[in-house]
C-alpha cells in the first residue's frame, strides 16, 4: 500500500510516459512525496483498447459477479485503512471526520449498487409473448432487457476525493451497469487515486473479470482527458467539474465520429427560498442553519446554498444580521486547491462589484494559516437589481451567498424566472404555509432536479430517491442523475431479442426467471415465470 | 371534416403567413386540391408560448384525464373515416390496405399508452422514508418521480403518414409523458396531418386541456422546423428520416443556449446474417421471405434489410438466385415523393458503382406508371470488397439490397465489425445453430437495437418490449426507443421532493398510494400503502 506514482493499465502499473509531477498538501502549500507520473497518449489509447476488450466478458457477467466485485471494492477499500484517509486528508485540507465519512458514503454506495444489482429491477426486462393467431398478423415473441453500453471514462472531481473520484458514485453506477471503467483522476488527490485504484485492483483480480474493466490514468484534462473522451471505443463520459471543463468534453464528444453522451454535472447556485410566516417566526435559527450549511466543507459543494430569497422587512433584516453575525465568526478555511481558492476570491470580487451588491460581512482573515483559504462571504442585492443582471447568478463555489431581497411575492417569482437550471432548490415554510405559494414552488421545480423543505441542501443522500442532477447549465442531461440508483441508468440502453431461441436467452429473460426479477409480461409486473 | 391549408396554433385554425403549395399524389405526379398554407417564424413563436402555457396544467393533470386524451384522440381519428384514408391513400401512393393498417397501428398506440399511463410504472415511484434515528445523520424522506419535460417539438416523416406523423409515436408518447406537442408536418402529406390535426383539436377541447397542448405547423424544415427547434421553450425534439436531416437539427440543438436532447432515428441497413445450416436447408424459402421484406412498402421502412451476409458455397447461390428471380417479376412501386425517388435511383448507382459490386437482378421498369416509380434491385459484392470500402454500407432506402459474399466465418465477422449502429440484425439459423456463434451474434448485439431471429426485420411491433432505436448513426440516443412504450421515457425526468409536506404531494406519492401504482419503497417494489 505504498503510493508509486503509477498509472493502472490493464492490469499492470506502470510508470506513465507523460511527465511527472507532485501532490500539494492544500493546508500549507508543500509538495508531497513522491514524485508522480502523467500518462501518455499511447497509454490511454492502450487502456481503452483493454477496456474494450474487457467489455463483452463483464456484460455477460451473472448479477451474482457483479455485485460480489462491487462489494470487494468496498471491502477492499476499507482495507487500505489510515493509510487512505491519511493520504486524502494531506491531498485536500479536509479533516478526518470528512475523509472518513466520506469513505463511508464510498463504500455503502458501492454496496447499495450490489444490492440493486442482485434486485434487477435496474434492467427493465418486459416480455410480450408471441399471440401466433393474431390477426391480421401474429405477433412475435419480443425480450426487452438493459445491456451495459461499453467503456465508460470518469472524470474524478476536486471536491470528493472518494464518493466523486476514482471508486466515486460515477464508478460505481458504471460497474453496476456492467461497463469497464476508465478513470481520469484528478490532480488534486492523485494519491489518494492511487491507493483507491489498488484496491478496485485486487477486487478485480479476486473476482477473476479481466483486466481492463478497470484504469486509472493520471494527468491533465487537456491531454489524457481530451484523448479518453476521443478514443473510438468509449460509449460514455461522466463528469463533476465546472461548466467549462464540461463544456468543453460536450464539445469533444459531439465533434466523434460516433457521438457519445457526456454526463457533466457542472454547478449551481442552489436558491433557498424564504417564505413570510417562517421567516417572522424563525428568522435566527434559519439564518443559523443557513450559515452552517454554507461553508460546511468550506462551501465547496455542488449543492452549497449559494442564493437566498427573501421579502424585505423586519423578518428579513433579522435573518440577514443574524447570518452576518454567525458568518463573521468564522475562520477562513482552507479550500482544496490553489486554482479553487484563486477562482473564489476571483469570483466573490466579480459578483461583490456588481451594481447594487453590499457587503454585508465576511468572515475572519486567514491570518498565518499558509494554506490556501478562502473567507466566508455574505452579501445583498435587490431584486430589481438582481432580475436586471444575469451575471448575478453565476457560482462562486465557496463560502459565499446572495441575498435577494425581493418586494413582494410578484417580484420573488419574478427573480426566480430569471435562474436557469440548478441541482436544488429549498424551500422553508411553516405548517401550511406553502399552499400558497403554488405558483412559485412550480416555477422553482420547473427548475430543479430536487426540492427541499425545511431544510439545506448540502447532504446528498446515497439512496433509489435521490436526484442529484437539474437542468442545463447544472447538468447535461436533467433526465438522469449522478447520485443514487438511478445513476446506472446513463451506462445502459435496451435491446430487444425477437423470437429467439429459448436456450440461448440470457437469465433474466428465460422462460422461468431463474433470477426471480420484477419482469413485465404482457403489461403486467409480475416475478413469475411464463 | 375538411382540408383547408391552415395552421392549429393555440386552439385557433389560422391560414399560415409563410408563403402556399400544394401537395403532389406520387403515382401521378399531379398536384392535389386545395392550396396549403405554410407558417411564418411569428406564427411559430405564438404555437411555442402557447406550449409552454399549457405545459403547467397539463403536467398536473390526473392519469386518468391525460389516459382519457389520448383515448379521445384515437377515436376521434378513427371517426375521420375515409376522408382520411382517401387523402392518406392521394399523398402517400400507399395502398388502402396499408394506410387503414397503419391508422388501426396509430390508434392502437394512443390506446396503449393510455393505459400505460393509468399502470403509472412510467412515473419510476421511487420513496426512502425518513430515518430521525440514523447515525451519524438522520435520513431525510425523499420521494422520486418522473415528471414531464415541457413541450417537444415532433417532426413527422415521409414514410408513414400516420403512424410517425400528427398523432403517430412521437406525439402519442410526448402526450403520455405529459409533454405538449408542436408538429411540424412533413410536406408529403400535408393534408393527412391536417385531418389528423383537427382530430386531436377536438380531443384537446373535449377533455378540457389547454389549447396549447397540441399545435400543427407546416412548411419547410429549414424555416418553420429550424425554428421550432431554437425556441428557448422547447424541451425535447422527436424526428425520424434522414442522417443529413437528423444531424442538422442535432447541430441546431446543442447551439442553444440551453441546449436540448434531439430523439432522431436516421436510417439503417438492417443486416441479415444466413447462418450455413438453415442456409443448406432453407436457401429458397428464406430467399422469397427476404425479397417480400425487401420490397414491402417499396423498401420504405427504417427496418428495410439492405444488406444480407451470407457464406460463399452452393447454398449461397441458390439463395441468390432465387431472391434474383423473385425481385425480377416485381414491378416498379410508386414511393413517397419525388424526392425519395430520386434519391433512391442515386444512391442504387453509388452502390452499384462501386468496385466490385455487381447487379444480379432489377424488377420491372416502371412501363407507362406515370408515378415516382423505384425499381428492385439486388446487388452482389464479396466481402473483401465490402470490408475495404464503407460507402457500402450507406443506406440505399428503397426496395434494394447488397448481398455480402464472406468466404468463411472470420471474413463475416469482419465485414459485422465494419458496421456501425444499426436498428435491427436479424439472424437465420436453423434449431441449435445459433450457439456455434457466439462471436458474431454479440458483434451483431452490440451494434443493434433489436436482434430477430427466422424473421424479417419489417414490421415493428408497438408494445412494452419494442427497441426501435441503435446506436449512431441508427439513432442519436441508444438509450430510448422511439416505439413502444418505452418511448415515454425520452420525455421525462426525474424529481426529488425532500421532506415536503404531505398534504402538497402529487397523488403518485402520497402515502396511501391512492392510485394503486407500482413505487419502489425503502429499496422493495410495491403497491402497498406506507
Amino acid at each position: 500500500m505504498t503510493i508509486a506514482g503509477k498509472q493502472l493499465i490493464n492490469g499492470e502499473w506502470v510508470d506513465g510516459r507523460g511527465g511527472t509531477y507532485q501532490a500539494i498538501d492544500p493546508s500549507t502549500g508543500a509538495k508531497l512525496d513522491p514524485v508522480l507520473t502523467m500518462a501518455s497518449a499511447e497509454q490511454v489509447t492502450c487502456a481503452v483498447v483493454a477496456a474494450q476488450e474487457a467489455s463483452s466478458a463483464f456484460r455477460h457477467a451473472s448479477l451474482d459477479k457483479r455485485a460480489s466485485f462491487l462489494r470487494a471494492c468496498a471491502d477492499e477499500i476499507m482495507a487500505l485503512g489510515d493509510t487512505l484517509v491519511l493520504r486524502a486528508m494531506a491531498e485536500s485540507g479536509l479533516p478526518r471526520v470528512r475523509i472518513e465519512g466520506e469513505r463511508g458514503r464510498t463504500c455503502g454506495q458501492l454496496n447499495l449498487f450490489a444490492d440493486t444489482v442482485l434486485e434487477g429491477t435496474f434492467l427493465d426486462v418486459r416480455i410480450d409473448t408471441a399471440l401466433p393467431d393474431r390477426q391480421p398478423f401474429p405477433r412475435p415473441d419480443l425480450r426487452y432487457m438493459n445491456q451495459a453500453i461499453g467503456p465508460v471514462v470518469v472524470f474524478g472531481a476536486s471536491n470528493f476525493p472518494l464518493a466523486f473520484s476514482a471508486a466515486g458514485g460515477d464508478t460505481a453506477s458504471a460497474f453496476a451497469a456492467g461497463c469497464p471503467v476508465l478513470v481520469k483522476g484528478h490532480s488534486s488527490h492523485p494519491g489518494t487515486c492511487e491507493l483507491v485504484a489498488q484496491a478496485i485492483d485486487k477486487a478485480v483480480k479476486s473476482s477473476g473479470l479481466p483486466a481492463g474493466v478497470f484504469s486509472l490514468l493520471m494527468g491533465s484534462g487537456r491531454e489524457v482527458g481530451a484523448a479518453l473522451v476521443v478514443a473510438p471505443e468509449v460509449k460514455a463520459v461522466g463528469f463533476t467539474g465546472s461548466f467549462g471543463g464540461g463544456m468543453a468534453l460536450v464539445e469533444l464528444a459531439a465533434k466523434r465520429k460516433e457521438p457519445i453522451p457526456v454526463f457533466a454535472e457542472m454547478g449551481s447556485i442552489n436558491p433557498v427560498v424564504l417564505l413570510p410566516e417562517t421567516l417572522a417566526a424563525n428568522a435566527e435559527k434559519i439564518a443559523e442553519g443557513f450559515v452552517g450549511s454554507l461553508n460546511m466543507g468550506v462551501g465547496q459543494f455542488c449543492t452549497n446554498p449559494g442564493l437566498v430569497l427573501a421579502i424585505e422587512g423586519e423578518a428579513m433584516n433579522r435573518f440577514i444580521n443574524r447570518a452576518a453575525d454567525c458568518l463573521a465568526q468564522l475562520p477562513a478555511g482552507v479550500m482544496l486547491n490553489e486554482g479553487i481558492q484563486q477562482a473564489y476570491d476571483k469570483n466573490v470580487v466579480a459578483i461583490a462589484s456588481q451594481y447594487g451588491v453590499e457587503k454585508k460581512a465576511i468572515g475572519k482573515d486567514r491570518g498565518d494559516n499558509p494554506g490556501f483559504c478562502g473567507q466566508p462571504t455574505l452579501l445583498t442585492v435587490s431584486a430589481a437589481d438582481f432580475i436586471a443582471n444575469p451575471e448575478l447568478t453565476e457560482e462562486m463555489f465557496g463560502p459565499a451567498a446572495l441575498v435577494v431581497k425581493c418586494r413582494d411575492l410578484g417580484e420573488m417569482e419574478s427573480a426566480v424566472k430569471g435562474l436557469r437550471g440548478q441541482l436544488t432548490a429549498t424551500i422553508h415554510a411553516a405548517e401550511g404555509e406553502m399552499s400558497g405559494y403554488s405558483e412559485l414552488i412550480d416555477l422553482l421545480t420547473q427548475r430543479v432536479g430536487r426540492i427541499l423543505v425545511n431544510g439545506f441542501p448540502t447532504g446528498v443522500e446515497v439512496c433509489h430517491s435521490m436526484v442529484h442532477s437539474g437542468p442545463f447549465p447544472a447538468c447535461t442531461d436533467a433526465r438522469f442523475t449522478s447520485v443514487g440508483t438511478a445513476a446506472m441508468n446513463r451506462f445502459l440502453r435496451p435491446v430487444c431479442l425477437q423470437n429467439y431461441p429459448k436456450e440461448l436467452l440470457p437469465e433474466p429473460l428465460q422462460d422461468n426467471n431463474p433470477l426471480t426479477i420484477w419482469r413485465l409480461v404482457n403489461g403486467k409486473l409480475s416475478k413469475e415465470m411464463l
